[in-house]
């Protein structure tokens, strides 16, 4: 009975000729006994948010690199980069002073990278622009000396909201530069956020070429905050504006991208990356952005390992350091990846959020994006039929060749700057079931990939 | 230039012939002037939980009506149908007693239209099982003074959660009337939900025809209370279960559904329904079990008219009442159509929660299905890709003939289960936008179904 038993189980196992059948596998594997859930509960509640540089990355990069040893790779080490260190410093303030005494409150939150403000705060007159442009139409003249108010909203009518957001954040990236240059003292910036809520969004920015001395303040403004100025500025054009933060830019420290591998049976020279992002914003605990993510990748040996499918060719997972104000640890990791001619035939991101998968982007050329649309079908049962060209994620993205394919995982986009750097990136914003789907999509798609490759 | 401006905004209108571009316009009003978001504000927050027979249910009945009557129909009527009247009465309590004295509380809510335990509470040994059909096996002498503990939970491996809620939900429904057949003195249900909470979830049960003295009281039990006390009866199988509920049935009152009819201009007598359903359980304020399948159907005429499409065909929106527990704003409504031989070539209803909308489940002929697939390709710019056959809607279910179709709302269905027939089935776990989209694809099918009728 015994032996009529194991040859049972060896016919069940050689009978898997369909891809359908194991994909269904793996679904049904990533619902039961996915990992991600609970690897995301100690990311998140007990290492929290994760700035690189900080000791709570520091604690991440352990924890990553730990878990991923008891998981069947066959090697999991360290990778060195330097990374940017930039510390918030105390809970920052703002206030709008529409006469001396008569004072309002707003949560306004640094942006990543800001100076900080004189420790007494800094206090001025205000000018609300819509876009960069605006800038350079008021001139000097009308902005020197103030801080200027970026007030443009993310466009609801978009779909896809990392549309939006790519059509707002250049206030957040660009604003503090732009103002500069016409004598602006400090900026504040519209979260980038679809909803009217009280949770300032942070982000990164940059100052560009710009001397030390002419680096200003820097700081987002939640978007009730925002709606609130904007409309005390139209009943009092002279009121004052006042935000302390003491955040600072400290040196560079050493980090880690973590780095698993289990090599491929066959195409043992053929590279499949799986990546999310280690690092994320201090505010919350980087529950969406990116715990999802770093689970995501390392439940994929997990899954398979459970539907016992021993992949053909070489696994990687990379859980990149410092995605969020550097990338440093992408450009790391291709560099050395370059020196040591590897070759990464499919990589894939999942950069997007725990939600609900609805399918995949892929960066790679027409002839090949049309074999990869043949494998749509197998998706259908899951409800993730969105397979579209586009970009893949932005650890990943230079890992682009003439031959190779990257796809960024696309979830439900509808929440996620609801979310996203603020406070409330936290795990009670994360559906167990949704982050589970993801880790069967990603696992699945990567399953093809191994079994069928690029050719 | 005021003349020329008038004629461009003419020829913008007639311009109108591409169907992708009028669906884009229905998607961007949806994203931008939906009233949805802020009428279940006010039906969630101001009315609350809305059981037929309450005065929450006759405030819904009275806002609902006045609402409809502020859009562009032709006529809103209420049409009175009687309903059964459950009250809850006290919050339930319930503890288990492994020994005198140890006890550990558990959160229960009866099961709509349960009968009450005595006063004092009920207090029994607990037999756990996992099955209706076990209750047979175990028989009378196993069952006889006994509370019935139903522990079979909600199977996590199915995508659509719908499936494996249709799969454990004859134990909620059923458990009560087999388990006194084999004299059973009360029933425990887990709670139809597939994460581990503390949240009871409620729901109608049925008698089916036992007299009086034979009803048993039945309450549902979290999951979390569901686990403990499955993990007690391993250790103390003789431990006792005391619950203590003092809901009652009382008569049967008037209520009303509420209609609102827009003539269509070319076609009057072909009727094009829309529906969800007004009334909600008590526990929570039913923001998404029916709130969301309300303002979704209210919203249809808001977005027609910011697009200015004038309907051919009639349009009906109707808000049910009593789906949860009798179904009798259903019946009374087929009853009158049915004598005014009414011809309803197309009815969609919207009940399952105001989550991302993925697509749509359609009840008619395969003919009519392979014509409705080739509409698909409108609403793929919107993530919308689920066109498949099945089920539409409890309420609009009976309206099928062999010549029409009938459509239901298939929203991302992975966190329902989490709020469903409970306390926080509440408007914060609505996203705007997500609610917006469920309006704008309603409204898109609606207008595919308005323009090419179902020839």
């Amino acid at each position: 009975m015994r032996k009529l038993l194991i040859i049972f189980i060896l016919f069940a196992q050689f009978s898997y000729t369909q891809d359908d059948i194991v994909i269904k596998d793996i679904f049904n594997t990533s619902l039961t006994k996915s990992k991600a859930y609970s690897w995301l509960d100690y990311l998140s509640n007990q290492i929290g948010g994760r700035l690189s540089g900080s000791l709570e990355a520091e604690r991440a990069v352990e924890w990553g690199k730990s878990e991923l040893e008891k998981l069947n790779f066959d090697k999991v080490w360290l990778q060195p980069v330097m990374v940017p260190r930039w510390v918030r410093g105390p809970k920052e303030f703002a206030l709008i002073e529409t006469e001396p005494g008569i004072t309002f409150n707003v949560p306004i939150a640094a942006l990543g990278g800001s100076v900080a403000t004189p420790s007494v705060g800094l206090k001025a007159e205000v000018i609300e622009v819509f876009s960069l442009k605006e800038l350079e139409e008021l001139g000097k003249e009308k902005i020197d000396g103030k801080i200027v108010f970026f007030n443009r909203p993310m466009e609801p009518e978009f779909i896809q909201t990392f549309t939006a957001y790519g059509r707002a954040v250049d206030q957040r990236a660009l604003g503090a530069l732009e103002a500069s240059k016409y004598g602006a003292i400090g900026i504040i910036v519209r979260s980038m956020n679809l909803r009217l809520d009280d949770h300032p969004h942070t982000g990164g920015l940059t100052y560009g070429d710009l001397p030390e001395s002419k680096k200003i303040p820097a700081a987002a403004i939640s978007t009730n905050g925002a709606e609130k100025l904007s409309s005390l500025l139209k009943i009092k054009p002279k009121l004052k504006f006042l935000f302390r933060q003491q955040c600072k830019q400290m040196s560079d420290v050493m980090s880690y991208n973590v780095i698993a591998e289990k090599k491929g049976t066959t195409f043992p020279d053929e590279i499949i990356l799986v990546a999310g992002h280690l690092d994320s914003w201090d505010t919350g605990d980087g529950s969406h952005d990116d715990g999802a993510g770093i689970v995501h990748s390392m439940d994929l040996i997990n899954i398979f390992d459970n539907i016992n499918y021993k992949p053909k060719r070489t696994i990687r997972v990379v859980l990149y350091m410092n995605e969020e104000n550097g990338k440093r640890g992408s450009i790391k990791y291709k560099e050395i990846s370059d020196r040591e001619k590897l070759n990464h035939i499919f990589a894939i991101e999942s950069d997007a959020g725990g939600f609900l998968p609805l399918g995949f982007s892929f960066t790679t050329d027409n002839e090949k994006f049309l074999k990869i649309l043949e494998w749509k079908k197998f998706f259908a049962p899951y409800f993730i039929n969105v397979f579209i060209k586009g970009g893949s994620g932005a650890d990943i993205e230079n890992l682009r060749t003439d031959s190779n394919v990257l796809a960024g995982l696309r979830p439900n986009s509808q929440r996620y700057f609801d979310y996203h750097h603020t406070e409330i990136d936290t795990f009670d914003a994360i559906n167990k079931r949704e982050l589970e789907l993801g880790s069967g999509a990603i696992a699945s798609l990567v399953y093809l990939f191994d079994k069928y490759g690029i050719e």
